[in-house]
């Protein structure tokens, strides 16, 4: 499983989730759900209040992001160089507030200078961005729009779904007000979670709506009721998955978060050092833009995209996943989160790679990408496999 | 485990759960979702086309039946008698429609002819109930309301969160329009899948409206071109949960839907019998208007409610509900669902009640419950067994 999540899953997550169901105001499960709470809160690196996994997927995280601080009339701006930073404006916009988009091209990282002069002299509530754009794997940097954002007196809304637990993120140090995540990707848990961690700053702006939030399900106040010390009654969660979750938090702080960045990072150049060996063009060009944990190449010419991605999953096991949107049929994405990023998948991944394209008529040296792979580990060669199964 | 659910979960469906995650694209899933969907339109006795369950909760299932049909300036009506449909009156005004409750105290069921007199001379957009009020254990009989509804030129939208599996719902043949439910209830599945089905008439609706559903998340028509045939990536469902849910529906419909509803009156009637016998009184006065699935007693005079209930679970491993809103100590919420719906669980139940209620100095002749749940089962008494464990 190497698409960009859901991801291999450790058995210790399969075997939480065997654990028998108990009510949602049980005191056990609700011990669960605080620890779940401790510890997201560490892999977020924040100290906020509300933070808790939401009970919907990774787009449930977003549209609980936007809803909550847009009422209608407000403005705002999101960076879109993708289809799931694209999802943020088409959310923002159903709340009835003015959405502008900042555009990059698919493949590049947006420039917060362009949201600043989008910004200038509006009243602007948030500034929504993909820190990773899982469509492209481009990474966005952070700083210049905090910095954007406090010029403007905005929010800053992140969405942290391809890049939790896999890429350096510190929600207090880097000042993001709303932060949402998946439970499927970095963490390697199952998917049908949304972590979501909200600054004391964006509480305030919550609170002081006009109107009542357009979804009662996503109602972050309300939800908090229940996660919070009142456990108020909000409604039923997915018992099981936070069994999963709660484990697969426990396995990220083992490995610890630097070592597990260290590890995405190492695995990821090994990576592309095979790819380029083999000749194949990376969607991405900038190193610094560069996502550990989703890496796309443009399918080489003369290549069939299905068939190729057929046969890796039907001969050799192997899913990837093929472009989204205006990228369909143009990339692929190969995911190396969490548990599934791991050498020896590398390894495996551009060896199979190789021979599958050589069948269609596809030239470069022999073994290549696994030679260049293997150089790039070097004398790192453990540390990526430090990872306990 | 005897609250209106979660309910007892069948070890089929913890293995059904612990299978390997995979992508949500992976032909072999997309043929388990494919499944789960003819099961759900047998249990469902429906033959829409949009039937499908939504990676929510069942609140979750609320706002997506509310939010598809409604409009800015729509009017709605909604049978209020309970929380949860109260719940549905909430929602339907975070849209901007004109929401009339039409209420019953709690522990009654609602008057069609209400519902008639409160929509007399509006355009009634919808009219939304619950089949089975969970917080009282109240049941509402539907025939009326399709009368009332086609009279007004509404839809039918109708709550069978409490009801589904485990009392007699036919969607096509009692023509509702919208009907949801949810996973943890009479279907024994884990909690976070909102099951529902959309006939063709609201479709149509949903299809005329005039501005986008407010909610992304809950946009059924979006939600449905990844479940339908095109298989359009909208979001990641929760994997295992669906692996459960399909689990839990094969469950269903190899016992038969008859036999579950017959299952479930009887052990019901075992229930009732045995609590007149103790002297505790129903919240419920009229038989034809108790839910099979949930009973609500009242807390007998001079009985502590946290601790009556607290000591069931801690000494006996028994947990029941108390009372939601206002009936909040003063009632106490026994679920009999799906797999929990089984003679053993009630006879024992009554039997550990009298001794914590005697303990409290409650009165009542020794075994009273016990032998009248005895008598209520009669010759009939292996029906109740019937089930494949």
């Amino acid at each position: 499983m190497l698409t960009p999540g859901p991801t291999l899953v450790d058995p210790r997550v399969y075997r939480a989730m065997a654990q028998p169901l108990v009510g949602q105001l049980d005191p056990w499960f609700t011990k669960t759900m605080a620890e779940a709470q401790i510890l997201l809160r560490e892999v977020f690196r924040t100290k906020n209040r509300i933070t808790y996994p939401i009970s919907a997927s990774g787009s449930g995280g977003i549209e609980a992001s936007v809803v909550n601080p847009l009422e209608q009339g407000d403005e705002a701006l999101v960076c879109v160089n993708g289809v799931f930073s694209e999802r943020i404006a088409v959310i923002a916009e159903r709340t009835g507030a003015k959405v502008t988009r900042v555009e990059a091209p698919h493949g590049t990282a947006v420039d917060a200078n362009d949201v600043r002069r989008a910004g200038k002299g509006k009243k602007i509530k948030m500034i929504g961005l993909a820190h990773g754009e899982s469509s492209t794997g481009v990474l966005q940097e952070l700083a210049d729009f905090r910095k954007a954002a406090d010029e403007l007196g905005a929010l800053l809304i992140v969405d942290t779904v391809g890049t939790l637990a896999g890429i350096p993120l510190e929600v207090d140090h880097q000042r993001i007000d709303i932060c949402f995540s998946a439970s499927q990707k970095g963490l390697s848990a199952a998917p049908g979670l949304a972590p979501v961690t909200v600054s004391s700053r964006a509480e305030e702006v919550i609170r002081a709506r006009k109107t009542q939030v357009q979804s009662w399900y996503f109602d972050l106040r309300a939800a908090m009721d229940y996660w919070g010390k009142q456990r108020l009654y909000h409604h039923t969660p997915p018992i099981t998955l936070i069994y999963g979750l709660h484990e697969a938090l426990r396995i990220v702080v083992e490995e610890g978060l630097e070592a597990r960045w260290e590890r995405h990072r190492q695995n990821q150049q090994a990576l592309i050092a095979g790819l380029e060996a083999m000749g194949i063009e990376l969607l991405v060009k900038n190193p610094a833009q560069r996502m550990a944990t989703v890496t796309s190449m443009k399918v080489p010419q003369g290549m069939d995209d299905a068939k190729t991605r057929g046969r890796l999953l039907e001969e050799f096991n192997i899913a990837i996943a093929g472009g989204l949107g205006p990228l369909s049929g143009k990339v692929w994405r190969v995911g190396l989160l969490g548990h599934s990023s791991r050498r020896e998948h590398v390894l495996r991944f551009l060896e199979v790679l190789e021979r599958v394209l050589q069948q269609q008529g596809y030239r470069a040296p022999a073994k290549a990408g696994l030679v260049a792979a293997e150089r790039s580990y070097g004398t790192a060669a453990e540390a990526p496999n430090a990872i306990a199964i």
